[in-house]
């Protein structure tokens, strides 16, 4: 049995590798909600100066990715890996924001559960010796998404109450060997999980299973519960599908309790932005965790958390031709006071 | 520096994880190829039993994925992880194949180059500590890719002199921490390279600079030179990539010798089955490296080989925008007799 190993989903990493900076930039609506004052950079052109929209959320990821590296005090070659993947077809959003950038590169899929995927990955490499420093990233903008996952936006389809608005927001994260920032103590990796739900329009349904079967496997691998967290913070629930966690979880007897939220409840306004049942997609989870989140374990409100993105793996095409959707959730658990010793 | 870090792009593991087993499923025509002994099934089915391409190719890669576990003499649920991915939009080959799998799943994306990427992963985590066996697969089919990629097939385009031809395939592998087979002795991972190629009819040209820098840091970081390989096998360069792969070393004054080839050459015979400039495809690399180069390296033929497979990262939405065609490789040793102590 690998030694690392804690149960059938979860690992521990014993060097407990650092977060040596997280940044994130997003779009106007994002930057008009309620965690407004954590992003690095809020963009009042959709565009991003580009001609189209997949050109405009490669320049968002690149950018996030130049302000991690600045604030890590690291210059790109520095870097030993990067980890990234986005909602695009074939991944363009993060090839291409990748494409001038020296450093070897892994491409990752997990739709929105990308952030946990990536930060998961580097956070291994490092901890196996691999890598001294590795940057996981994603990103995701609702015109790219929408145009390509739904309708043209210029056909002003009628949004139904189950439907997540995707965020235009992109997340970078550079994590090291050493360091004073959160570190990552333990990696639980989902398997897919597809509860027969067909509709495209409530994603939240379809991925709550996943996030449940995830979350209670890190339970029992490592014998913690959820009261052992400051905040245990799912990927992009929204209000439908953050509450099937709440309830299935409560057939089983657990109160996941107040610290339980979702980045897709926090990153709008509740009331007044119009985004039914909340913020999805990679750029949701990622800039939730690369701002907000991080900067509230380094200032002590969070000693530790359980960041658990979710994913709908699923495709128009797929979905036209009838099949459900499945989903995945993958865990990790960041931690200010670095590893512990004893589970 | 990490310890395991050989040069920029390239890590040493010192445990040398080898192959349990391999399998490769393949449609009618690559079974008609010189590569028909070696492949463990041959449909005469294009739709593998389903109504739509899309779901032939998850079927595919589903029924490779149960006939390497048959091999290994393991059950599905003693794997520690799958890595898997393939060329559809959101991947929905892959995960649609391993939704009834109770393993846990990293999504990749790494276009044809996602056989070494998984592999590379795999053996990672594996030498890492985190497991001790785990699947890397992918697959490819030609319908399903050319409807997405490039046109209806009823519409009977002609194809370029340059173009390739989709394989129809999948291939996985596992990786144990110990056994007999051939052992991973070294990651070099790819950066994105972009070298201003913008024909989607010829990929091999776009691929080709990826593949020379890859080796080229493989060369530098280890020491090694082609003369140390019984095979250097390319991923899916074809005829047009893999003569500008050779002239580019020829430049450097570096002969890569007889002993390179590339598997979009292997798959198809060169004349008859009227495939342009070879076979391409995420399960064209994946069906010549779990069929045929295992079992070369098993019996003896090959005791040390570089297998170094290639992607072309565009998409067709980035293609119609005019940008050109970000290609990357991953480069990954095997070895019959285990790691070697010096490099």
């Amino acid at each position: 049995m690998a030694v690392k190993r804690l149960g059938k989903q979860t690992v521990r990493l014993e060097s407990a590798p650092a977060v040596a900076a997280g940044a994130c930039v997003v779009g106007k609506k994002e930057g008009e909600g309620p965690l407004r004052k954590w992003f690095d950079y809020i963009s009042e052109d959709s565009y991003f100066g580009q001609k189209s929209w997949e050109k405009a959320e490669s320049v968002m990821l690149n950018k996030c990715f130049a302000l991690c590296c600045d604030k890590a005090k690291l210059v790109p070659s520095d870097l030993d890996y990067i980890f990234a993947g986005d909602l695009l077809n074939q991944c363009i959003g993060s090839t291409f924001a990748a494409r001038d950038i020296p450093v070897p590169y892994w491409g990752v899929y997990g739709a929105c559960s990308t952030m946990a995927e990536t930060l998961s990955l580097a956070a291994m490499v490092i901890d196996g010796g691999f890598a001294d420093c590795a940057c996981a990233m994603t990103s995701s903008h609702f015109c790219s998404a929408e145009r390509q996952f739904r309708l043209p936006l210029e056909y002003g389809g009628q949004r139904t109450p189950t439907a997540q608005w995707t965020v235009t927001g992109a997340g970078a994260l550079i994590l090291a060997a050493h360091g004073d920032g959160p570190r990552v103590t333990h990696v639980t990796t989902g398997t897919i999980r597809d509860a027969g739900v067909t509709d495209a329009n409530n994603m939240g349904a379809a991925m709550a299973p996943a996030a449940y079967m995830t979350l209670r496997a890190h339970f029992e691998d490592t014998g913690r519960t959820p009261a052992d967290y400051d905040a245990i913070i799912t990927g992009d629930l929204g209000e439908v599908g953050h509450a099937i966690l709440t309830d299935l979880f409560l057939k089983d007897g657990v109160d996941l309790g107040p610290c339980s939220t979702d980045c897709g409840l926090l990153i709008y306004a509740r009331r007044g932005q119009d985004v039914h049942a909340g913020g999805s997609g990679c750029g949701c989870s990622a800039s939730v965790l690369c701002g907000h989140v991080l900067q509230r374990m380094t200032c002590g409100d969070w000693p530790r958390v359980l960041f658990a993105a979710t994913g709908a793996l699923m495709s128009p095409t797929s979905s036209l031709q009838g099949e459900s959707i499945p989903g995945i959730c993958h865990a990790v658990a960041l931690e200010m006071n670095g590893g512990e010793g004893n589970c």
